[in-house]
């Protein structure tokens, strides 16, 4: 008997797996015994509907699909946490499987969303929320099982990297970067979540609840995103052996989890510093495994819908065989958060700095007040008239005297202007 | 209750596995819900089991493991296809779940041995087989099952990636490469199946068998080592833009699977190209999600003991919740394999040629005659007294063609000595 699908949003990811499975129907008969049939699908236009040749699918009311006792699993790729979270929770409820690629759910409502799984006994999987069509939730959860995961770094969010890949190859400013992203159609017209960080933070905390058994939400993590970058900043990297990345990081320390998402200079002999354009990678040490990374496309049709796909046919292979849940919630251990503010590291910092006697002096000062050892100074790349581009990098230092320190400095009068940037420097 | 393990095999990787239990048994219990005990320990030895602290469990004989009716899996890591094919198969008619890390054997008795776990009821599990820890077979049946596989690429052996690495970073011979990995522990007294790649044939056998369900042997892949390539062809490639790595390949065509081992120039752009020493990375294009990479240790006692522990909790986890096996054999699909004469690509050939007027414009019209199209010419390094280095590149030309050209200027008096180095371009 077919498993029904309902699908709930029919923008690109939707519409890549709609065109999965006219593809590859009868493949997954024949290679996995299961049979999958899209029976109903819901969005606000039914245009994209019938331009995927679904139009005789097509309702307007998610709940014709959660109500609809015959349909087996939703997918639900509308986004976001309010409608989102209704489709999500009301088919649960109604004893339907669950399959999304929605970060900003799993990372604020994760907990409400698998214990209602649980308690309807039924399947909820997200692969897609992360990494796109990156198999890493599934390797997190069933390969590297045998392993305490001790970090999870990745780059996960393809519009920065896009951007920060253009501005180190190219040399164009930030501006520039982002108007040629919008333009590619990697970033949106609001491109706030992705430039500030906050995506990559959703991503993160997903990553960290698997990869630690304990439940990391949004709210805590650290998030700074791209927005003080300047190609400055990363001639000055290369110089020292660097690349600059977004990167989000989650370390198992003595203390609790490290999470945090912020602009990071790596070794350019690490794995992850090859990584351009809008490729995805995460990486991930585990006690016995050691080193591995997975590397892929983080977005796009095809990549998001394949890991959306692959969740949906495990489901209904379930399904076929009468296979109750495997793997529920993994939350099983409450781990504390380190507070940011609790770090060590060395750090980079540019200031846009007035250009007249007695400034590095007063700044030198405010730097050995807070005990922030400086391992080097020099002046480097344009700057705006009468200032000077002052670059710092810190010996390892504690986070909360180095912010304090920033913030002395940028209080001295005609010091410094602007926001400085700050860059932390992951070994 | 306890799920109960047999281990057969207390080298390296078992006493990883022995490790890792004693270091995590309580955070499976914890984290999956199962409890996983190491009940008997079987090998040549005790001193290795008692090494490890379990020579209560030893026993010499197999039997023990194989007739326990207590036993609910069998690890199996004698490796070879002899005594290991005996245990694998009494164990699997047993009634016993079965964790292995055997390529040769799934390489070879694949179909038997899949078969005969079918027959009873049971799992073989075989994820260590390839990539020492990378989870790649797990994402293959699962994450990626939405695709259609079209290329499996990978470095998969640590032994000739740690030399070729040496070899192009500092210059040392292939003879001192192979000692120092010899020394080092990465290469065996006998290096003949790494250096003449076969081990990576038995892993991209299984691999392509995976992707393309559809059974392929190791002998059914085309298999060449680095026996031939010196530190002159690895700089060629260099000041070519390529370097040279021993690459598993499995491409489908419309003819069939093309699966073969031979060292391969791959642009210095490639994922693949920057993975270097013992690190393996089997690179993955699928019809949606394009291309992926799984990057990790390929080999150590951890990275492999990681990966049968990694399957031996996902067998418990099913057997904990009275799951029956959810994926058996995948092969599903007969696909024919390509000649690897049928073939049409680039080459690099080095020959050692006498140094004297003519043989230019013999081996020139050899190529003539065979339609090989010549890109470039170039003498270069050094060579043993009275002869020089000739180094080819062609255009796209078909296999069959190529070594019937380089028999026939092997053949040629006077001309060249030695087996001439091949290496073929992937692009």
């Amino acid at each position: 008997m077919a498993i029904k699908i309902g699908l709930v949003g029919t923008g690109t990811v939707g519409g890549g797996c709609i065109d999965i499975l006219a593809k590859h129907r009868t493949d997954f008969q024949r290679h996995l015994g299961v049979d999958v049939e899209l029976s109903r699908v819901c969005s606000l236009n039914s245009a994209e509907a019938e331009a995927h040749g679904v139009g005789h699918l097509f309702t307007a009311d998610f709940h014709d699909i959660t109500n609809d006792p015959d349909i087996d699993i939703v997918i639900e790729l509308i986004g976001g946490t309010t409608v989102a979270r209704t489709v999500v929770l009301e088919a649960l409820s109604a004893g339907k499987n669950v399959v999304t690629a929605n970060k900003a759910l799993m990372a604020t409502h994760g907990e409400e969303v698998m214990d209602a799984a649980e308690a309807a006994g039924v399947e909820i999987a997200f692969g897609a929320s992360v990494g796109g069509g990156i198999p890493i939730i599934g390797p997190l959860k069933h390969s590297l099982i045998a392993n305490q995961i001790e970090s999870v770094m990745g780059i996960v969010n393809g519009t920065t990297n896009y951007m920060l890949t253009k501005m180190a190859e190219e040399g164009v400013s930030y501006e520039q970067a982002l108007a040629e992203a919008q333009a590619a159609g990697f970033a949106e017209a609001d491109p706030s979540a992705d430039v500030d960080g906050l995506d990559a933070a959703a991503k993160i905390a997903i990553l960290a609840s698997i990869a630690f058994n304990s439940r990391v939400t949004m709210e805590d993590v650290y998030a700074r995103g791209i927005t003080t970058i300047s190609t400055t900043d990363l001639d000055a990297a290369r110089d020292m052996g660097y690349v600059v990345k977004l990167l989000a990081i989650a370390h198992r320390t003595p203390q609790g989890i490290d999470v945090r998402v912020h602009p990071t200079m790596l070794s350019v002999g690490h794995q992850l510093a090859t990584v351009n354009g809008v490729f995805n990678a995460i990486y991930v040490v585990g006690d016995f495994v050691g080193e591995t990374m997975f590397f892929g496309e983080g977005a796009g049709a095809g990549a998001a819908a394949s890991a959306v796909m692959g969740d949906v046919l495990e489901v209904a292979r379930h399904l076929t065989q009468g296979v109750a849940p495997i793997v529920g919630c993994t939350c099983t251990d409450k781990l504390p958060i380190c507070p940011i503010t609790s770090l060590s590291m060395k750090y980079y910092m540019r200031f846009t700095a007035a250009d007249r006697p007695g400034v590095l002096a007063s700044m030198s000062s405010v730097f050995a007040k807070y005990d922030v050892s400086i391992h080097s100074m020099i002046q480097r790349g344009a700057a705006p008239d009468g200032t000077v581009n002052l670059v710092y990098v810190t010996h390892v230092a504690r986070e909360q005297d180095v912010r304090a320190a920033i913030d002395e400095i940028c209080a001295l009068p005609n010091t410094v202007s602007g926001a400085p940037s700050l860059i932390r420097v992951e070994e």
